[in-house]
């Protein structure tokens, strides 16, 4: 018999509702108590921070007439009872439950690049090292290469450690590796936004890599679009997203018709692309779209500057654009990590923030480096106070917070994927999509060894939970990320090293014991 | 027996010795081969590029005379040969060896902050984080507290953990704590320069952390180098340094004292202090120094500015002080994480290598946020890109490529701490400072899952060596340290899960023969 609910214990950290905007904010929402989760709907049906025991927990268990199950799925008897599972946060190494990190820009076919960009720049690093890797993911066959599926099982897998539970992907301009990832996004459990990338501009475009017509483009993304409504009708795991790639790769007859293929569906579909990321790229949009008034107005005037339209970077926008952006609805995905490498700016985000713009962060892989939305708020914050830094006027009013940051990386992005009232927070009736981090446990042994499984963080036993989520912040990866569930589901675990050593050391005798039965067989006793 | 020498093969990278200077390099030193290490001195003897296969080492072996010793230290039979030891690279998991790295500016008492600067900037961050923590570290008695071994002991097992094989550390004002950190780095084998922090002027030191006196400060210090030469007579693994905090802490006393403490020694005696991190301590520094040309000038005017200083941050100079620098012969530890952290500002380490300028890497944990140099690596790259992004002539001659951000983590170090011809690379007669790294193999089960030991670097088979390392710049660490020596002794190694889990295997069928021994005498067979 499965449970009916998981009821998760411990703490719960998340960012309040309220808007990040024009002043530096320092406010988490920690609770410590009981949540549950439907396991049918996987959505959280409930809480109650007045659990502040495990004494209370019982209480509860009692009062609403659940029965636990073990954790190995073994039944109890249970008579009226409804059955539930129980996952607690270990407190003793300072763990705690968080939403899930929603990733708004992110190529999952250059992940095998992550790292790999010289001291390239945005063009010339297209042309160098992205666009032959995502060529290889399409040989004009029905079938996926190797490449495409070892890469993207990779992706979803790092991602996933890393505790992204959403992901704005942008695939490669080829139907059947594009329907693999939406496959294997949606085999894993990851919540995530498909893009077939859209490119047809021979003047742009590398002969050996882009769609053959506007035609091309509009039919190729019909066809992935097909196939992902086709394995998740409801869209409730994965879900097509328009792409074309940025404006001087694609035609404008092929952002006016994805624009219209948008509209066509109720509610409109999402769009994703790129926009005044680096200044030469500015400055080529500029002289290639001599009627628009500016970069982001070449993306209006052909119908894809929407309230669903994610728009990657927006370094260098001017204040009409801002404008614009805003009073369409359209969102912003702040990569700062790739900004940075790239050399591509400092993106001013809390000029973006004041002008009512909504912003989420992205790794932008592998123009980003890292997988880790952890390492884009990292950056994002490193980002703001070097804007803040080279203003006019040192205000510090630039300066993003750490939890301003977390905010961008959880309730942000679920704005920028039109999914705000469904992820990025632990309100009754959102998805259970979240994240199980554990930090360390105070030294509890000799200070003079560092623990491998353990993590970079180190607890010395007199921070608040402020402090440990700022340490996290800044010295956290993977390993701190124990368990990660998206629409209630468990999508990735972190094996526990002294959940191992304790089996190994209880086998010993067992096995051991089971060599003298067979001893004593075979001597015949 | 001991092996008389360990014999190291597989491959090992390094930077070239060239200087970096005006113009990007993207230059590693790749060779593949033995080189060994003589086990008394700790010092490289020889090397074999020719040595590219297994066999050719069974070779050089035979020709040398040598016998290995196995891992473990048993002893076999050797009539006159000589013993030797031999360690590999795991070649299949993209194995390397490279030179120890080198943190020229660390706050190790600061450790137990790390992450935990809020919104601060310099002169705040101080006042509200840095003097409260390092003030803990003594009671007045002669003994240091437990506060201070513990946060010593774990930045000693962390930054080894993470390749440091040296570090230039600031103690704190203690004498006792001080003395410890020098302990405890000599018994853990890292290479140490121990600094006890002097500051003595009550307007800008708080009453309940300074020096009561010039006087003190020299005491003071005079007491901690006594103590460092006394458990380490050659300065083999530890010596003391010079450690002014900075000018605003000082009285222009003690700093003429400091200075003429250190030039008492033959050779000088190292020193170490900060210079031009932030725009408003370099204001206060010109108030509070009327008579003082600059910053540097005030260093200078007190005997502070040697061949022998390490001055960390040094973002804002003028070029009068580049020079003036440059003219003594001053070198600089570039703290790029901790500048952005705090705000501080973009140093143009291109202008310091263009001045003649020698340049090293510091974390400055706990301005800095990571106690990883690796991480410091990534840093002045991005730094040196916004550097560039800014320059009025966006020229891409600011930007430091990977080499040589790695270059001046080794070689660069290594001159900073006046040691450049003894660590910081792999020639003869050098120390055998190292670290093996270790990145991934490449997919060679399902992509769908990833190693929790193995880190976050993934390669795919296509990579160049050099691509390899771009990709551990950017996304090592320390669980890509496999094993790190200092003076050729193993000063650190990480536990090997596959090795445990082999081991935990064949433990079981020997402990079960010896239950059966046991069963079998029992039974009295």
């Amino acid at each position: 018999m499965s449970p009916v609910y998981t009821i998760f214990y411990g703490t719960f950290i998340q960012l309040p509702r309220a808007p990040a905007s024009s002043e530096p904010k320092h406010v988490l929402d920690i609770n410590h108590g009981a949540l549950w989760v439907s396991n049918k709907s996987g959505r959280i049906e409930g809480f109650d921070w007045s659990v502040t025991t495990e004494g209370k927990l019982c209480d509860l268990l009692s009062d609403k007439g659940w029965v636990t199950i073990s954790g190995d799925g073994e039944e109890e008897a249970i008579g009226e009872k409804t059955v539930v599972k129980v996952v607690k946060a270990n407190e003793s190494r300072n763990g705690f439950f968080f939403p899930g990190f929603i990733d708004t820009h992110i190529h999952a076919s250059q992940y095998p690049n992550s790292g790999v960009f010289g001291s390239s720049t945005l063009l010339e690093w297209l042309q160098k090292y992205t666009f032959p890797l995502e060529a290889s993911y399409g040989d004009g066959s029905d079938i996926a290469p190797k490449t495409a599926r070892t890469a993207y099982e990779k992706v979803i897998a790092r991602t996933l450690a890393n505790g992204t539970t959403c992901a704005a992907y942008y695939a490669t301009i080829h139907v059947p590796a594009t329907n693999l990832l939406a496959d294997l996004c949606l085999k894993r459990g990851q919540r995530a936004f498909i893009g077939r990338v859209c490119m047809d501009n021979p003047d742009y475009c590398p002969d050996y890599y882009r769609d053959s017509s506007a035609e091309e483009s509009v039919r190729a993304t019909e066809a992935t679009i097909s196939h992902i409504q086709s394995i998740d009708p409801d869209g409730r795991v994965v879900a097509p997203i328009i792409t074309p790639r940025f404006a001087p790769t694609c035609s404008p007859t092929s952002m006016s018709d994805l624009g219209k293929l948008a509209a066509s569906f109720d509610p409109p579909m999402r769009i994703q692309t790129h926009i005044s990321e680096n200044k030469n790229e500015v400055a080529l949009v500029k002289q290639l779209f001599p009627n628009s008034t500016s970069y982001a107005d070449v993306y209006d005037q052909h119908g894809l500057v929407t309230p669903r339209t994610i728009l990657a970077h927006a370094v260098h926008l001017t204040p009409e654009e801002r404008s614009l952006i805003h009073s369409r609805g359209a969102k912003i995905a702040h990569c700062p990590a790739s900004n940075s490498a790239l050399g591509s700016g400092l993106c001013p985000v809390r000029t973006l923030l004041d002008a009512g713009i909504i912003v989420g962060l992205g790794t932008d892989v592998s123009g980003g480096y890292s997988s880790s939305v952890l390492e884009a708020v990292r950056q994002a914050i490193l980002v703001s106070r070097l804007v803040s830094y080279s203003a006019k006027e040192q205000t510090g009013k630039e300066n993003l917070s750490v939890e301003e940051a977390l905010y961008l990386a959880t309730r942000g992005g679920a704005k920028v994927v039109d999914m705000a009232d469904q992820i990025g927070g632990f309100e009754a009736g959102m998805s259970w999509d979240a994240q199980l981090i554990e930090l360390s446990s105070v030294n509890d042994r000799s200070a003079e060894s560092v623990d491998d499984a353990q993590g970079s963080v180190d607890i010395f036993g007199w921070e608040s939970w402020e402090e440990k989520i700022q340490k996290w912040v800044w010295n956290g990866d993977d390993r701190n990320v124990k368990a990660v569930w998206v629409n209630g589901r468990l999508v990735h675990q972190r094996s526990q090293k002294e959940a191992k050593k304790s089996v190994v050391h209880s086998s010993v005798p067992i096995l051991s014991r089971s060599w003298v039965s067979f001893l004593l067989r075979w001597l015949g006793f």
